[in-house]
């Protein structure tokens, strides 16, 4: 009964076969394996991006101040989602990468909506040099608060800043299940809608520690192999990052285990309706956002429960309904999450 | 025949069947691991240092640019070898983590001197406004030229640094090696030498991508973990990092593999010598530099040796001398350094 | 009638006879001149704090900058008031000065509310390594929007400030016309106040191009001298910084023109609200935000006013109400502001 | 008898009248007085540019800084003389201010040679991700040994910038001094020799506090201006700065200072010489380096002359030979240089 987060599942085994494969005698270092080649031929392919500059860190706080660094000025402000996992999780990440760049909160609760956005564009002066400058816009897809944009919403948000020029950076920590919601290509998701540039996760869905950085302009490269280098994220043996993101792309693995997380959230999203929770944000992927009260979450933790209660479980009137994360990955079964109702 | 670099070569098998074990079911995430818990117990016995904090990297420019951050002021200067790592090889992490300090380059081809860092210090007028001010010394052991600091010569540098209560940082990238060359115990090579942080190495020597950093003083503690988050180098499935590095500590797999790896570069070595070749540094532990006519490059070019040569192998007089580094790990066997040197 | 910024207005002939005086001979650089000694003892003085430490720089923004960065982590947030100079003016000096520390925006249209600042400081968990950490909170005295803090207010800021043991900085740009305006002594509405550290303006209030920056924790003094030589604030002809700032404090000038430039804004919004304007925010001390009808502002326009007018002032309906901040300096004359308000 | 430094001395009254003169009224801030239109044009015509980007600060490292950072990425080195200011006096502000670059010192106790250059260069293999990249030269003229790079000597220099596409910076704190040497014309020294931007200095040569940075491509403008703000270097009452140097230029006053500079220095070297010191380097401008015995510096300390001595002038043998820096301006006298040398 482990629902605190998707980073804490194990490695899904064709990965760890992957691995084993991939330890074999000596490899080129730093991202000259052959595997590599391979993994960079397949993220093409799924992007539908023959030309794109494709390269893998180990986190994905890494993927994302990288990525965004890419294209923020240390003179400019980002814009994000107040609830977003750069303004909220990454310790000052995209500042220290960016070299001191502002983040812009749009204020949401889970989706940044283009009138929001527009919004906080307008308030920005250009040419203003007393200010922080108009930089990227970035989305989370699925959201922290585990919704998906459609892609409807997502070329909404674009749109506003292909209006004032800005590029789009995505965070797709939960990339693959925001795809397998949506039923899209990942095409369609990214340069399709809008993006210039997409943390691909692969972390928080059964591998160990990957993620790929795709640019669909390939002019980022260099200054991104710089970057990365400097950040310490340059892997030497990288063979094990390129084996990790080739096991996760053959035969699809990535979108099979998000559908499984995604299928596994459903099940508990449902169960907790009839049980009467109150789903707080709308369930899309493999995360949910669900109110009970206290009596539940205590023996649910009595039981050996474990997620994020947003207040003090032990505390406070049995009755009053606290909120909890939830969340789902590709490794639980049908009797695990049934096994979690059944203290309802 | 792969000589290129120790960061080319397989993980050991111990390594990857504790990854394997490491693989069941969910884990705490961001270190909280139990696997860690052990890590850490294991590494304070190695380094006799009950309170030292210890973490986990997955990269040797994250651990030595991370430690060096901790103890290095933004207008502060690093004293390191004109030839070390985090000079040559880091694309300025050290300036990009520690805020902009400065390196000031001891002019040396292989180790540091007393003589030299005591004329860089004294270079410097404390309380000078104008000019960097003194920072923390750091001395790479095994040397980037393959030689290993005495106890005696590590001694003598840290008295320097510590007359001018300057802070010491070990890259220990090859500690093992080190520690297998002299036959002292870890903590002889550290805190008894007067060294306050090491970069303890695991990827170059048979793990698959992790770094202990051990800080003597646990007050460093909390900004470290700052520090890791904010560089995006913590790793949410860490026990995937904690499983590498308890394989590497078990049963003393480490100095197995250190002791190994020498064994290999003295067996070459002795080759080489035989053959006619100059050992340009003393090769102390896993890594020579040697030079021989480039004929000979060609030859073993040819059949497909990989290393590094400092200079043109195809063109120029077949018998003008060329100095090459020649790097060998745990994996490697008598059959193939004689193979090696058959093509002299 | 210019009313466009108290930056615009000329020097004090008192300041300008003190740069005349201090231009003999040669004079030691960099701080050392005997004027800087008599500006210390001086300023020591205003703020009963004979241990403080007091420096000179020319910028509002760098005094600013410079003072939070000697309490501000890399890793840290401000909390700041949305209306905040440092949020909206200065083009993310304090994120380059603290190396990348975040802002965190207390809602408000004015002045923090100590409310707003304790909701801000219990949505941060102490001791979560994935978010920005608690730092200092900065308080704008006058506010941005012309009202000046209580000391009862002040003091309720600062006391949420030290429940969680926050450094507090006073951004006083306007500090001469806020003290004026309270009647209060410069000691009181600092240190006896919870302050730690004040940008004490100059340049706003007749001086050329100065500010204090006086830390009440002598202790701070070498990381200030380093940290402001490093940033090129160091006047190597510092003596015409202090002359400056002698002439300004010399038979309480200071206080002298803050006192006019307060009787110049309390002359124009009586003025402002006998012709039928709006006051927007309670105008303290200096500074004036007012609503009256586009027409108006046409008129003033072409008679040459300058002052900023939030929107547009020659589209749209003519009795459409448009805001203005009006600012007055000591160099105003009763009829200069009997003018303007003649075009209403 | 103080010859410690050139920003020692006084404003010239020119420059203090034109002070005076600007002190009228209300000006816009920022950059936007109708002076700095005048000085904008001054330089241009000066610099025979007529689209070049000019700008002015109040300290020299501020110009060196900033100029620096536009041509700087955090990833790459600066080239420069291991005397050059920029390495020895600026506490790290142009690593501060690239955001962490890193200085590749050419060795040399003076002028940097073409040919030490090239050897840098060469040193650094392109495209290599794991070292520093090349990035821009900087020339310091005259250099910090008080010796003017002919134009010949530039244009080599400059070639071997231009010949791997390296930008060059020119640090020009004593640009006029230099001129006055070498009797050329401003651009000869600049753009006509392959600088891109120079620190155009007037602070050591008669004026109160500041530099002009001159970029010959237009295109570094709005990012210069970006830089300024966010450093703090953006004055709001910016007529005085205009002021300052509208005054340096009239009637080329900035040109006669420079010449009496020199003409000093020229007269002090021709006595030093005479009295038996030995001149240590060749002093071209306004700056000399001398060595004579210990004991007379102690008359001349106790005659209260203030210079650098490079060493320890009350302890040490009497006859031993000690080097000091003496430095020059406009507003000395024959009688005060004569003076110096009676004590000989």
């Amino acid at each position: 009964m482990f629902f605190a987060s998707d980073n804490a599942g194990p490695v899904h085994p064709q990965i760890m076969e992957r691995l084993s494969r991939a330890n074999e005698g000596h490899a080129m270092p730093y991202g000259k394996d052959a595997v590599m080649d391979e993994v960079r031929d397949r993220l093409r392919a799924v992007f539908e991006a023959p030309e794109a500059a494709v390269y893998l860190v180990a986190t994905g706080t890494a993927a994302n101040a990288l990525a965004l660094a890419c294209y923020t000025q240390p003179w400019q402000t980002v814009f994000c989602a107040a609830v977003s996992h750069i303004e909220q999780d990454e310790c000052n990440a995209p500042e220290f990468y960016s070299g001191g760049a502002k983040l812009t909160l749009i204020d949401t609760d889970n989706k940044m909506t283009p009138e929001a956005l527009q919004a906080a564009l307008d308030a920005r002066l250009d040419g203003n040099v007393h200010a922080a400058q108009a930089g990227p816009v970035s989305i989370t897809q699925v959201t922290e608060r585990g919704s998906v944009h459609t892609l409807d919403e997502l070329r909404a948000l674009t749109a506003v800043a292909k209006s004032r020029a800005l590029p789009v950076h995505l965070d797709g920590a939960r990339f693959a299940n925001a795809q397998a919601a949506l039923g899209c290509s990942a095409a369609e998701m990214t340069w399709k809608s809008g993006v210039d540039v997409v943390s691909f996760g692969g972390t928080k869905n059964g591998c160990m520690g990957v993620e790929a950085v795709v640019f669909f302009d390939p002019e980022k490269a260099w200054e991104f192999e710089l970057r990365r280098k400097r950040a310490a994220h340059l892997f030497s043996k990288h063979r094990y990052l390129s084996a990790q993101m080739a096991g996760y792309l053959e035969n699809d693995l990535w979108l099979d285990m998000a559908h499984r997380a995604n299928a596994n959230a459903a099940r508990l999203a449902g169960g907790l309706r009839h049980k009467g929770a109150t789903l707080l944000h709308k369930p899309d992927a493999n995360m949910i956002f669900a109110s009970f009260p206290r009596a539940t979450h205590q023996r649910l933790h009595a039981a050996g429960a474990r997620y994020y209660a947003m207040g003090d479980v032990q505390t406070g009137p049995a009755e009053g309904p606290l909120p909890a994360r939830l969340v789902c990955d590709w490794s639980m079964t049908d009797a695990g999450i049934d096994q979690f109702l059944s203290h309802f």
